[in-house]
């Protein structure tokens, strides 16, 4: 047979073509800590010197069924800046200054053009996020994927001064909930918006706009996640915050929850314009209110949860970091479980 | 159309369960550094106090196209100490300590038995490797894998103290390269591999012993990769130990090149038993000696590059970890380029 590793389906040379693409791109993401990297085989990084008692914070996370409106759209070179924004806004809810960040993409055949535009986007939500692209894998899996997709896992880690975890034990009743305007869908809840949208009879196209937007719709749908990192810390160092919130899959009755203390719960009274990306699906789904909440963001990305004398203070961190904020809620006491502690006024 | 999420194809319940089976062997792998979790969001972790400066060192890696066997098979409990492995055989290169593990598991449906099998086999890399199970994420994309295929990608975190970073600056001509056994395939040339023996006219049965074998050649073909790290470790502590060598795609050729300086290469006039399913995969795909060196660990996993006068210290170091050692080859000036610096005498 005079078989070769090339025959059975993997490009050596392609993926070192890539890994050439690739050290520019996260060169430029690089912080001081950072040490040259040895032999090739892991990345260095050391620790930030105003810390007195560092602990290591660390969370993964991929962009979930987002990545097939990219892969339709032939656009990646944004999913990359959700993949780094799932992990980041997760680590800074705990108060960690993230450090650095890896990532793992596979794929079927390896498109060194494809692979670039992914790296592009890591390093571009590294940038937002101030930590450095510290390294990566990028798997070829002849026959695991088909029809141009892949997967993206993604790993950051972060620091916090021990003194400084925010633990959620200060979360009391009265505390206000200050929501975090975001962008669009960020990265929950696409096999739904897919079903309601972009497939089975009436599906729409992905390269024009749908009702109430001026921009196409695959643009809309793969508008990136916004990094909090920068409004989290700014927010933190205004005093007074109690919990951070990163709202993800289940929207904010599968979020909130988690970081209110047993016997309490949420009330949400505020309002705030929501993307229209989510009545478009609401409409073409025919999907009860109650279960658009439970799996979408519905424009409020990030909560913080903050002493109410603090409000103003926090308000002004966020918003100048860049974020829109409104007033969501408070914290209230509530018996009841799972996520129905978090009541709706209407 | 009234449609919810888990008509759009996730079960959030069937994630819920794996989670309770993950909690009690995640905890099994609990190390002193380890904080409790904080609101679910992302894992914290100490760092050792015996460490002065400590500089983190971080890799990420996946399984490759092993899994296929794997789900070939129905076997996934040891899929994830290669995916342990894969990473902290990497970062003990540097001279780190790996302290925490974290993985993503990908899959089109989710199945608890099956993912907890695979986090089974992490939880156990991660004992086998001194290190915690820090945390993961299970991702059902519906549509993404079929066949009831997963992927894999593993995360993990060391620590070194900058004094000791073990940037191969101490290799010099005349160093001697002790080889470390494989226990087989480990995670690399799958795709050869697969090609070679289970796939097109002529395949192998996976569950009937092959020539040269008393086991299943599934079995034989999913023995799992051998964590080095306590071995490297000890050896590092016996003095002497110039650099390290994790061989995975690429072979020696592939690999050796990384640990050593400019100008110099291997001489490799060693010998060693090879595991008998190389030679079937020789055999059966007639594949050329030079294809096999740079595709297989052919029965080396891991080489130390040692001081001359420490080769039986660190020898006895090895063997008292468990390991295997014999003694591959030497440093020697060379003008080669890329592959060819590693020079076999046969």
């Amino acid at each position: 047979m005079g078989l070769t590793y090339e025959d059975a389906g993997v490009d050596i040379a392609e993926g070192e073509r890539l890994v050439d693409r690739i050290k520019p791109l996260a060169a430029a993401t690089r912080i001081p800590e950072v040490l040259g990297s040895v032999g090739g085989f892991a990345g260095l990084c050391g620790l930030p010197t105003d810390i007195a008692d560092p602990v290591l914070v660390s969370g993964t996370d991929g962009v979930g069924t987002k990545l097939e409106v990219a892969i339709r759209a032939g656009k990646h070179d944004t999913v990359g800046i959700d993949l780094v924004a799932m992990c980041v806004n997760d680590i800074v809810t705990v108060g960690a200054r993230p450090l650095f960040f890896l990532d793992y993409f596979a794929t079927g055949k390896l498109e060194v053009a494809q692979g670039e535009a992914v790296v592009r986007g890591i390093a571009e939500g590294c940038k937002q996020a101030g930590c450095a692209l510290l390294g990566g894998e990028t798997a070829e899996l002849p026959g695991f994927y088909d029809g141009g997709r892949y997967d993206l896992a993604g790993f950051a880690v972060g620091v916090v001064d021990r003194s400084a975890i925010l633990d959620g034990k200060a979360v009391a009743e009265g505390d206000v909930l200050l929501g975090v305007a975001s962008s669009g869908l960020h990265s929950n809840g696409y096999s739904l918006a897919r079903r309601a949208l972009i497939e089975g009879d009436g599906a729409l196209p992905l390269d024009a706009p749908a009702d109430g937007m001026d921009r196409p719709l695959g643009e809309v749908m793969l508008d990136p996640t916004r990094i909090y990192v920068k409004a989290a810390l700014a927010a933190i160092g205004a005093g007074g915050v109690h919990a951070l919130c990163h709202v993800t899959g289940g929207g904010l009755p599968g979020n909130l929850p988690r970081v209110l203390p047993e016997g309490h719960g949420a009330f949400v009274d505020g309002s705030w314009d929501e993307p229209a990306i989510f009545d478009l699906i609401r409409r073409r789904g025919d999907v009860a209110q109650a279960e658009m909440r439970r799996t979408f963001n519905l424009g409020i990305g990030f909560v913080v949860v903050a002493a109410a004398d603090s409000v103003d203070a926090i308000t002004a961190a966020l918003e100048g970091a860049g974020e829109s904020v409104v007033r969501l809620g408070s914290v209230e006491r509530s018996d009841a479980e799972g996520e129905a502690r978090v009541r709706y006024a209407s």
